[in-house]
């Protein structure tokens, strides 16, 4: 099936920029950080089919930040998953501890409420899950405040049945999008330093932590060097978006580019002016959080506005689409429109390669 | 089942809201513009159900966006659907044309290129479309600018095997949000001079002006009172948003005030430092397009930021949400929003009454 057969908006993720993706951080992996783990966050393509291609690539396992993910990638074979989130719903706590019998499942907690839950879910499904705290780091989004509290709720883990303390969930989300190197690796830096004193006090306290894990494709490298976190969660590295290509890179560095694999495929629908186009992928097809769409295919054409289910572009003369003619957009924030999505649509060199399902809800 | 049970986020609708505004809708009409028909968007709920209410309470029909919704409409049983938007795809136009063996069918054009796509896809099926033409009222999109380009559209469609010439879509889409109703009463004028002075200039040329379609939940009384306009194609009003909560209203007018129906059950998760508030529902299952969410239910509650899968907002002292508490939060845009969502739950008095599908995607 040829792209021109697919009816549009439609998610598209290029399949060999996909694996060079996979492959690039794989390699960087093994020659700069050795010693980190990488455990991919899925919450960015909700695939297993994805999942499955970077444990290939030496992934020891997958985040995910929903119970739906979590049992997606399970029912597709992964053994070894980490919810990198709080539940505060019985059943919820339920529907993960259930997926324990059969796949490692380890869950974040910054509260003892969460404990007290995930304790007794675990008890109920006849499992153990491994419980992390969750520090704080800078995202100033969940997460303990101080190393004297996560040493508190590791205590507190630690005293559960059917609960063991797995370590430290320490990601900085915001930081990822900070546009400069400098100011990405300042923030990192705050972070290792409490993730540091956290480890050491754990250690005080006689609680070995196994594991710091965080990280994401903004700012991986800081971490990687940091020899306190083991294992890094980056996601977006896989599809990249045009809010990520917007960060700039660290000129002396050696971290891979990553290529914009993801897009989502439009028609021209409408020329009703000279130099006016509007294609048939709009908010319902794209995520507007992070900023809208471009057009790095195309440099003809520039996005100008958009709205339900329409995007407006302004063509260069002599560059004008014909109605009908297809054009890709570069999304400005992959997660959120990836969950707009059914399919995945893998395709090479002009044509549909697979199908890959994408594990929506909640 | 208790909302409290309900895995959270998830979309809801309050039964009694809904059926008020369906009713408020009717009543206003039916007293104030009872010459003007009810053709209600569909793309707001992509629910039969809810379409099957405005159907009973007097509604003509329904508009549809996507072909996708047309589908999912007429297996539901609607009798006469408006796709008003282009198609520039075989494959969709041959979709369409299929759904109008059992079902009346109008689509907008404004090209020549739709109406050859759409002529050669009701051939094909043996049945005929009706094609009205689209006219650029004011909202910059889709649609012909002027009313002799008008004309000679119309003429093609008419001599086009398989077509019917069904009159003008004039929808002002940037008029029903702005804020004062001043500025969207200037809007409105605009567009029904144009709009009157197309219907004119086909009747010169001897093709009667069936039907002149438009408006929206913003601004319908002045299309409703325009003597041009024969359809009203309001969506939003049934759920209502945050966005819409921000118009002014008339203060002399008659137009009823519709109920905030809409909402994202979402939960509390996590509240590390005193004071702010973390809650499960973020921008995959609400859209920003047009702002942050509100919590009109909620007044100690504050929304201070959002990411994929989390909001966070700021409470009142001595209104802090304990872990687990229930947060229903008004989404910006209620159309974007629904579509995140596979299921519409109706609850009445803190329990679910129906569960209704979504006909999302394409």
């Amino acid at each position: 099936m040829a792209l021109a057969e697919i009816c549009t908006p439609a998610l598209l993720v290029d399949g060999r920029m996909l694996e060079a993706n996979i492959t690039a951080m794989a390699a960087w992996l093994s020659k700069y950080a050795p010693h980190v783990r990488l455990r991919p966050h899925a919450k960015t393509h909700k695939s297993p089919d994805i999942a499955r291609r970077q444990i290939a690539a030496g992934a020891i396992g997958v985040c995910c930040q929903t119970v739906r993910e979590a049992e997606a990638m399970a029912a597709g074979g992964v053994a070894d998953i980490l919810l990198t989130n709080q539940l505060a719903d019985p059943v919820k706590a339920a529907r993960l501890a259930r997926l324990a019998r059969r796949t490692r499942i380890s869950a974040c907690v910054d509260d003892v409420e969460q404990v007290g839950l995930l304790s007794d879910a675990a008890t109920e499904a006849g499992v153990r899950l491994t419980a992390l705290v969750e520090l704080d780091v800078g995202g100033n989004r969940c997460g303990v405040p101080t190393a004297r509290d996560a040493v508190l709720l590791a205590e507190r883990i630690a005293e559960s049945p059917g609960l063991t303390f797995g370590g430290l969930q320490a990601y900085h989300g915001r930081a990822q999008h900070f546009r400069q190197p400098e100011e990405r690796r300042t923030a990192i830096e705050q972070a290792i330093a409490l993730a540091q004193e956290t480890v050491e006090a754990l250690k005080a306290a006689g609680l070995p932590c196994d594991a710091v894990t965080g990280a994401g494709s903004g700012s991986f490298e800081f971490e990687a060097s940091s020899r306190v976190y083991t294992e890094l969660q980056c996601g977006s590295y896989v599809f990249m978006d045009a809010d990520y290509a917007r960060n700039q890179r660290d000129p002396t560095g050696s971290t891979p580019v990553f290529q914009q694999a993801l897009t989502i495929l439009s028609r021209v629908v409408s020329h009703p002016v000279p130099g006016h186009v509007i294609c048939d992928a709009g908010l319902k097809a794209m995520s507007f959080d992070s900023g809208p769409p471009t057009l790095s295919r195309h440099p003809s054409l520039r996005y100008v506005g958009g709205s339900d289910e329409h995007s407006k572009l302004e063509a260069d003369e002599g560059a004008f689409p014909p109605i009908g003619e297809l054009v890709q957009f570069d999304p400005g924030h992959c997660d959120p429109t990836v969950a707009m999505h059914e399919w995945i649509i893998v395709h090479e060199d002009g044509f549909v390669k697979e199908l890959w399902p994408v594990a929506r809800g909640w």
